[in-house]
């Protein structure tokens, strides 16, 4: 009966795992399209990345200072939506890949225009008890191979750099 | 080992919890498109109110009104999707709070155009042994403090007055 | 003691055969738009049958076969989102039915388009000790009678059939 509380458990655990990561995916959008700088940066690990296209941030500060960029502060005082999808999540003990697709959804002259569709891949460490971000690559869906290529890789829950 | 598993029924019954409300909430999308009316109101307690920019409604039979409405039945006669994305659900004993973003797409001349991105927080209760709806809030993200306001509440899992 | 055990391992096991099937969902977007033949298809029983207006396919073989045409080459190449929602899954010991909306988003003009709104209905089987797609009904969200009654069925977990 011990045996079949420890699986029990293992098993619990795993599900926790996963959507403890979901549930910091599907954060992501609110909280970037609520300005939420602090709570936006702490879904990264200090030293966490995110490289998005034309931008590429080195820690959990740089991710805040994004949020509070002129940029982003105009993005969302005219209306925008970072609608990310349900992710596919990949824990392997206290590492994890999560892939999804987003929509990046504006206003512009009081319509709403899909400004871009992307692929956002995941690597996650638990670090001090909880999920934490180290890696997140953004592509746009644009024929790109690479964009493809971190599609295909978050799905078979390899890393970045398809291993 | 009465304790673990104990402990194991409670973590348990979190994740069911977490789990009916993100289905009542996936489901709202297709019971609204599909005009469903009884269906979509049933996830409204008897007196559970929604509120959206220029309507309020205060019972299970004004959202079922709702969908019943000519405005909402000539929007899904043409064609739409109430397409709500991941919810992030706090659950506290038997009480609720989730949110999530949307865009509502409309065929128009045979294109799709996204009419609308909106914030959607809800505040649920369990009665009568199931979650239900006593309280949902949808604002356009267009620059509205009180959308940003409401999507952060909502991943804090603060009620919409912000407690 | 045995009996909370017993219990607790259905509960846990409807669970993971739901996110086993939410998972299969959430993936078929971004395997889609990587063109990822093989592991596309993966998702279908050998003899699964996909019905999207004016294509039908009758196999696991016919859905590689689509993701590896021209058609829908030409599309990723051009840059795609087959974007689903979340999805309702209901699960009846190895049957299951589940369903959601989606966005079919393309890149034309250097601009994204939502190209279509659309119903899934999923059927699968736990075949071989995993999950498989055995009837995938997708339809346009453009009033269609069909479609709407897809959508509710869906939500009841009633297969494509209405049963």
């Amino acid at each position: 009966m011990t045996d079949r509380l420890a699986e029990l458990e293992a098993r619990l655990a795993r599900i926790e795992d996963e959507r403890a990561i979901e549930r910091m995916i599907a954060s992501y959008g609110p909280l970037a399209d609520a300005g939420e700088a602090e709570a936006t940066a702490q879904l990264w690990a200090v030293d966490g990345t995110y490289e998005v296209e034309g931008w590429s941030m080195n820690s959990r500060a740089d991710v805040a200072a994004m949020v509070r960029s002129d940029a982003h502060q105009g993005l969302i005082a005219g209306g925008s939506a970072h609608f990310l999808g349900p992710a596919v999540v990949t824990v392997d003990a206290d590492d994890a890949v999560a892939v999804c697709e987003s929509l990046m959804v504006v206003r512009h002259d009081k319509k709403y225009l899909v400004a871009r569709a992307g692929v956002h891949h995941f690597q996650l460490c638990r670090l001090d008890g909880r999920w934490q971000i180290i890696r997140r690559i953004s592509r746009t869906l644009d024929g790109d191979a690479e964009a493809r290529r971190l599609l295909a890789a978050g799905v078979a829950g390899l890393n970045g750099s398809g291993r």
